[in-house]
């Protein structure tokens, strides 16, 4: 066989975070890696309630069969319901689509927009899978930083000037991966600015809009949109469960033919029974409650891990200050690579990501890392911080 | 905003069935429209036992979490085995890996394989929506005739040589959508002696495969596969139910990196619970026992059908005669034209999709219809049927 796979496929790299993914699988390791949800924030007995009553339900055929593209109508329109009065998004003008959790809202975004060629300015660090779905299209990617305010915006005015075939913008607007940054009001306004000024669409993904646990609301990008060029998504996959590959698409009522069109070309519809359960779940419990308790969860376990940090850190050391999410990232000196602190860190029973797990190009040092502190027990949280804040001392002083 | 969507948007065309499946909506019509499995068939006692079970058993925890990107693994497994016995597939040299459908098995194919450009050989008429999955890879398609005996082998090595960029033949091999035709192992045999010769991957659509109810077993054609250029896709959606959204790719473990990465960017990895519950009623049932049933209401509704039209229709008429699955297709004389035929039965009360919904092009006037018995009552297959028989005298004889 001498035929040759599609370009495209020679521009998808692996993973860089999964290495240390798949390091924290050794027994006993305190792990920090994983971008996971808190388990104790899944609506277990709920769920049961919920699967049972859509299977003994009067629509269980229709539950069962072949659904809708757009999505389970009542999980929909909850939905929209919701982002109108939390957001004051606005849906005469847009619709709310079901997608296959936030990453197939990346990949029907890139579908719907992206030639060969188009440039993507990204936040960088940014979720590095999203890198991935943006050159399976052939795009190029350009980088700008991002810092506790948000993305930099004369770096993106100058890359936008600079890459006049630039098609998208990728933003994490709040409690950024891997960063745990969140773009203040006039950050979020500016760029929509620059958005319109250069004629870009703006791709906001927002899937820890509502962990927010500290500081005052935000508004997603997404609600100043006048002209209908924000491509709005986020994902149950914080709030209900990630398993269930559940996500939402929130898009100008114009190109909801495009969405619908790529959806039915990808997997025609999300499940459904995992819909009925989410819509349950919300509109028939106390769902706010159960947002409370997560955003509690999130706050401790953030509290946990910065209070033992800044007890241990070496003083060179910068750490960001979440006010929402799952992530926080230590800035380490230059002196200090990343991968040589994490693989230091796994000797010593704790793992996190490095800073090239996030970069546009994965091989070049990087002088962070990121720690997910969600999903391990507030004991482990603790121990494993004060042992990477030692490891800070340890590499810095020259003992490690 | 002057900002215009990608090119490949243009080539995706609205799907024509989706206009007679609206039809199929309006209360009372008989609805031979859409492609859609018994309801009979679902194991709704089953499900929601594995549902609970799932959330009450120690691996809660890790069944909502990020689930493998392969598959959920003793689903995994039970599948690679059963496929083993079933049809001596042979995973030395293949794996298996659990996918959102059918659809998103034929999407990762394209994503693979398919550049701009790339000629993609599939049988005429067929499964229209997989066209437009190759149309958004930019893929150029070309038909050919399938009859009774499977796709014309002639016609595909003429199509073959006049298309040296041709990167992979589309085919349904058995009980074919929408003809209801099925291969014979000669025909998957020289297929795939075709496929060899030229150097193309096959992509083997078989969603009806364990639907068989008469005639003698086949072999897929990826059970020839010596050189590893057959994907092989199936679904969980007429088995199980089709709104789990879950379907599988068996490729060459050479080609296993590019479908995970694909699948990284696209949905990460199927809905977990669904598959969970999926592998309780193929494990921990009689699911022989489940396959029987379902094969027998296929045979009993499919013979009704059949048996009514030969009763009714004009002797000019011909059938395919389906030996499984949920197609049957009535064959007018050229002076019919299969829409008009289709809006005069929609008058009369039954509904069903003309030619043209599987035509490449599907404005040129085609002269067949496919019946999909799969869903309606007994009594109302019969009633249909006999509709539509009469139509077929009515017009031929001028009376409609």
């Amino acid at each position: 066989m001498n035929i040759q796979v599609a370009d495209r496929m020679n521009h998808i790299e692996g993973s860089v975070i999964r290495q240390f993914a798949e390091a924290a699988l050794k027994p006993g390791l305190i792990s920090f890696a994983n971008g996971n949800p808190s388990p104790a924030t899944y609506p277990v007995e709920e769920m049961k309630k919920f699967f049972v009553e859509a299977l003994n339900s009067d629509e269980v055929n229709s539950l069962l069969m072949y659904g809708s593209v757009q999505g389970y109508p009542p999980l929909v329109e909850f939905l929209k319901k919701r982002l109108t009065k939390k957001f004051g998004f606005d849906f005469e003008k847009n619709d709310l689509y079901m997608v296959s959790g936030g990453t197939q809202a990346v990949d029907v975004t890139s579908k719907i927009w992206l030639e060969k060629g188009d440039v993507v300015i990204t936040e960088e660090p940014s979720y590095a899978s999203c890198y991935n779905i943006f050159r399976a299209y052939e795009a190029k990617l350009v980088g700008v930083p991002i810092n506790e305010t948000g993305i930099d915006i004369e770096a993106t005015e100058e890359a936008l000037k600079a890459n006049p075939n630039c098609k998208l913008i990728y933003t994490i607007p709040s409690f950024q991966n891997p960063t745990g940054f969140s773009a203040i009001d006039d950050k979020r306004k500016q760029l929509y600015e620059l958005a319109c000024k250069y004629d870009v669409i703006i791709l906001e993904d927002d899937p820890y809009a509502e962990l927010r646990f500290a500081g005052e609301p935000q508004n997603p990008i997404k609600s100043y949109d006048t002209e209908g060029r924000v491509f709005y998504t986020s994902s149950l996959s914080k709030v209900i469960a990630p398993s269930f590959r559940l996500g939402y698409l929130v898009v100008d009522k114009r190109f909801g033919q495009y969405v619908n069109v790529c959806k039915q070309c990808t997997d025609v519809h999300s499940n459904t029974l995992g819909q009925y359960v989410s819509w349950g779940v919300m509109e028939k419990t106390d769902y706010e409650k159960h947002i409370r308790l997560a955003q509690e969860e999130y706050r401790r376990k953030s509290s946990l891990v910065i209070d033992a940090l800044k007890r241990t850190i070496h003083p060179s050391v910068k750490l960001s200050t979440p006010t929402g999410g799952m992530f926080i990232m230590m800035f380490l000196p230059e002196s200090i690579d990343a991968v040589d602190f994490v693989w230091k860190g796994i000797d010593r029973g704790v793992v996190c990501v490095p800073g090239s797990g996030f970069a546009l190009d994965g091989h070049k040092p990087t002088h962070s890392v990121r720690l997910c502190y969600s999903t391990e027990t507030d004991e482990n949280i603790v121990k494993g911080a004060e042992i990477l804040g030692k490891l800070t001392c340890d590499m810095i002083e020259g003992r490690a």
